[in-house]
């Protein structure tokens, strides 16, 4: 059983075959609270890395598909069959699995970005799911402690009323050619879409933004550069923002910035504060009231807002025992346990609609690209 | 099963009901990378708090149990009993299950200091296990990836002769008089023994220290001080150290340092180079030749050492994204299920050994103290 | 005498009287070194404070003016005159002075930025000096001993080919309305010129960039804003740009960003490797060889790149002493000066007390060392 | 004139010749307030070295002595005789020219330690200065702003009881043999003293910490170690410490610790709160009020106590003009000078081409934002 005495909720996955990344923390993610096993699987397109894949990580060897639809089917009718499913392939077989899924009344756990087509999207966005069928856009960053409590703060107003907003995401590991599994797909426009960093990382930064400030976007200015020869997408980003309500804000994201493993960071000013969180030191956070000293706010450490954590800002060890990417991971998982159990939505889950947001906002980022930084509605 | 592949190893637990801290984080350890699933417990010694404990976390209700002799025996008989026990109950109760286990032939995961008397330590070494069972210490901080890195490097010359070994453990818990589950335990000599600070904090300095250097402690003068007023056992220590071989050091461990919430770190002089490490930012390290700038070196990131990670210092995630106090405790319950499987010892694990030197090191540092700083042997 | 042994230059000053900034910052630097010393001024238009702050720097009376355009004709005129000015006044005022006394053949060091209008910028640009005058433009940031560094490694080809510029410059100072001598000018159109935080310090990242890079603009994007109401200049400023060559940068300066006192930084990379720089601790740097560890270079300290500090990059104080240790030690020195003066002692300056304490100190922990530890009084 | 409108002081000095470092730093640490000028000068006890020295720095041939004993009453018998005196000889020769100039009714400023022998201090203290002659010993690290800031809040019982104090200095340049005529008598017994790195960088952290905290210390137990073989005095300093009232503390000192260019720091611990600084980050300090958030101090910036900056912390510039600000600054003074004087430009230094093109940027930028943002040329 879970930590918290409820039943162990039975997990499917999609994608995730040997050498795969984002499937393995996706499995951990599932197992840190206990919530979850993991029970079928169609792992890999290829029949072998498939079955070989099920037989390691202990699923049965009927539960092993190749074919998503098959699984989806198959699984439904199950006296035991899974509650969720973990969708994590390229984007370009987001749309069909997650559809198939949330048909077949199964919950569906998607990594981003939703899709790699914004016909896609909103394809996905219209899809009727059977048996009240929720859907979970892993946005990880959200799960972060210290962001759910930024997001509280400022939503309680301690920055007063906003007027910048800083987001970056710098990683390096593109600054040279390179060939491998993760690097093809996320360079060809056929499996990740017209978008290459602004798809992969970017959406990441701008979420970050929208989740933690609650604004919209108005309109956006980009220039999306690809520096390395022969590259088809992008590697650099660079985009304006103009929020609903004047707020304006930067938007960088690179794959080719050396000395950046992977940098998600933003800043957030207001006219009475701001606050500062770098991804790299998850466990800390800068809380600026105009006119003080800077507060150096930990997760789970005293505050200065006389409250106690935001709902949503749960921790699982004290503060000063460093948590990470994968417990913020995890968080995700967890919350949406409880949603599936509850049969409750958790406004602070990254969601279908945030996916069709992230897709409209690459669209518009390559479109004012390509008419020269013109300014841009989403 | 596994992510690995092999069959999930049957884990009991001793201690870690309802409110329990250190009993958590070895259930979240021991789930992290799929290895262990928990069976059975004596998760509290009263009955209804065990029961409701177990229930809530799974546990069968005949594999409940409210005394770890009968857990010890009723489980070596079972066909299906356990494979390991985890110890997580206060210091003066690791004794007991310690030997109860061991002698039924079940390998015993204990967390630290060993015991709460030195004899009690020793009879323990003492003691034959059956069916040749295993013993894990959870000294945790050895489990970071760079604090293994550290070791290797060290081991393997980088920096030259050790000199100088300055190593910290401040917290702020216990600033003020505080009663509480954690505190009243850690400040009563029955149940933690005659350290008190110098137990719960100051040995996992002591013990990084040892792993990181591989340094043998000769002599140690210590100052021992119990500031909050009606308090038994010391809340801070200062220890001056000599090294067999020459080299010098200085521990300090703090329970009443204001500002620190948990913060290990050590760092580490010899004649060609150092090393700086700090707990709260653990995927970070400083590695400084002498006469060359300081290199930032990141856990599973480019080394300048032109060499792969060292056994032992695998990484779950790239570089950039943060792993933290979890990940490493689990790294210990996963290398401890490989040691199960294969029956072959792992030298970077701590040891029975490590916990007698780590009884022995409470005793000369409470000894030397009572002694106006006398220099004490182990 | 300067330090080196070389006459003392005479300076002149224009503006810069009683409450004056930079004024008062332009002096000190001047003085640091030895190489000038303050001969004559028109430190104000208002005849009072022009004499009373002449006199209150020793200015001898018949050398303090209140018009510039006297003083240029009346210095050129002295066989003692000077033989360089300072011009340390608001925006609309450089142009006037600088062409005076350029014209007069006195070398003129100016303040940021060179004009509050393009027009006279260029027609500055067209003036003859007389007499071979120099001129100087304090962009300051460009004195920085790693900064120098900085633009040598670049020249060098230690990023190889440049392709993502990110310079900021954030402060928070004019986060509300305010007002007072600085804040005034600095808002005013008449006085500031067209722009307002983008020529009080967008300028200064401009250039800063510019230096270290050696990049020329090709065309810039701008988003500037006013966000406090009723301010007429911008208060913050975005900008994207486009070198020629092809590399891109983001410049962002803000003078409405709370928790940021004064901010300026930059971030450079290239195909081979990236650099950072924070004005805030000058003393350290990153370089970013990719593939490869961080290395944190220090003003002065060892070098990753085999070579001498470059010209121009000398330091006075040896690495580990950052420059405010010389603010540090002068400070003892200013206020001896006013023991001496005032004939009263002051408690917070080491005293002969302390001095013996000290050696008390030495003597104590030599014969306690030589005592094997034992506790010795002083 | 000194920048307050005081005459200045005549200063002499003792010691600082060529390749001497510490008298050069009082020399400019003399120049910053333009309270000093330097008139005359024992600068070498080697009659060439001096007389080419004092040459150098303008001090007239009749005022360069090579005894400090003739100096000191040559002086006192001069109309316009130095007003103080600076001793910047190494520890054996303080003693000589302190009482010497004391007697002769001259003020002394005296670089640490005080002496060279215990005995010698004392007999020194016994001294009846002529004529009110004041003495000032340079424990530099007193006279940064927030040092002073951190003695007065602790004053002010911010901390409550003191009870633990953790101080350091570590350097590396001694990590191997070393021969230069910096080391060379900071290694040797005659003209050091008993005490080597205890003596050279021990006091200023001993001193560091009384002058924060006001503590008094009780008793001390050292162990000093000689690593580097050959050498005759300690390099390495391990010191526990028990203040008068109960609080402890540990000294740490090391000229042997590789990546520490330079690195005083303290911490210190009450009942209420504590402070932590580092001299690498001078313009920084940690205050942790227990049970709420660690606040960042800055020179001169917002403060938590409600309070103004203490007496004698006073700035020079703003918070976020890091001091090493002056510096930068000075070095265009200093390099423009030398334009001045060879009439040869540098292409380090900000030229009107540079202002030129900052204001084209000015335009560009408020152009391109008038028109939505449009790529704009300079």
């Amino acid at each position: 059983m879970a930590e918290n005495g409820q039943r162990k909720l039975r997990l499917g996955m999609v994608g995730g075959g040997q050498d795969a990344f984002i499937g393995y923390v996706h499995r951990i993610a599932s197992r840190i609270d206990g919530d979850y096993e993991l029970m079928a699987g169609a792992l890999s397109s290829r029949p072998d890395v498939a079955r070989s894949s099920a037989a390691n990580l202990g699923i049965a060897e009927e539960r092993s598909y190749t074919d998503y639809a098959e699984m989806a089917k198959a699984e439904a009718a199950r006296e035991d069959g899974i509650d969720a499913v973990a969708i994590v392939t390229p984007n370009h077989v987001h749309f069909g699995p997650a559809k198939a899924f949330l048909e077949a009344g199964i919950h569906v756990i998607c990594d981003k970005p939703l899709t790699s087509k914004l016909e896609d999207a909103l394809a996905l966005a219209d899809v009727k799911p059977q048996n009240g069928a929720k859907f979970l856009l892993t946005h990880n960053y959200t799960g972060y402690p210290l962001v759910r409590q930024a997001r509280q703060m400022i939503a309680d107003g301690k920055l007063g009323t906003l007027r910048v907003v800083q987001v970056e995401y710098p990683q390096d590991w593109l600054t040279e050619e390179v060939h491998n599994k993760q690097a093809d797909w996320r360079t060809d426009p056929e499996r990740s879409g017209a978008g290459g960093c602004i798809g992969d990382i970017g959406t990441h930064a701008y979420n970050l933004a929208r989740f933690m400030t609650g604004l919209e976007l108005d309109r956006l200015s980009a220039d999306l550069t690809s520096f390395v020869p022969g590259r088809q997408l992008d590697d650099n980003v660079h985009i304006m923002m103009r929020f609903k309500g004047g707020a304006k804000g930067m938007l960088w994201a690179s794959q080719v910035a050396p000395g950046n493993e992977n940098g998600p960071s933003i800043r957030i000013y207001g006219d009475k504060g701001g606050i500062e969180w770098q991804q790299i030191e998850p466990n800390k956070m800068w809380f600026c009231p105009f006119g003080q000293p800077r507060q150096l706010m930990t997760r789970g450490g005293a505050t200065p807002i006389g409250a106690d954590a935001p709902a949503g800002a749960e921790i699982r060890i004290p503060p000063g025992h460093p948590e990470g990417y994968l417990e913020a991971f995890a968080r995700l998982y967890a919350d949406f346990a409880e949603v599936i159990r509850s049969g409750k939505d958790n406004a602070l889950l990254p969601s279908m609609a945030d996916g069709v947001e992230g897709m409209k906002f690459i669209v518009a980022a390559v479109t004012s690209s390509n008419n020269d930084g013109q300014w841009t509605s989403l």
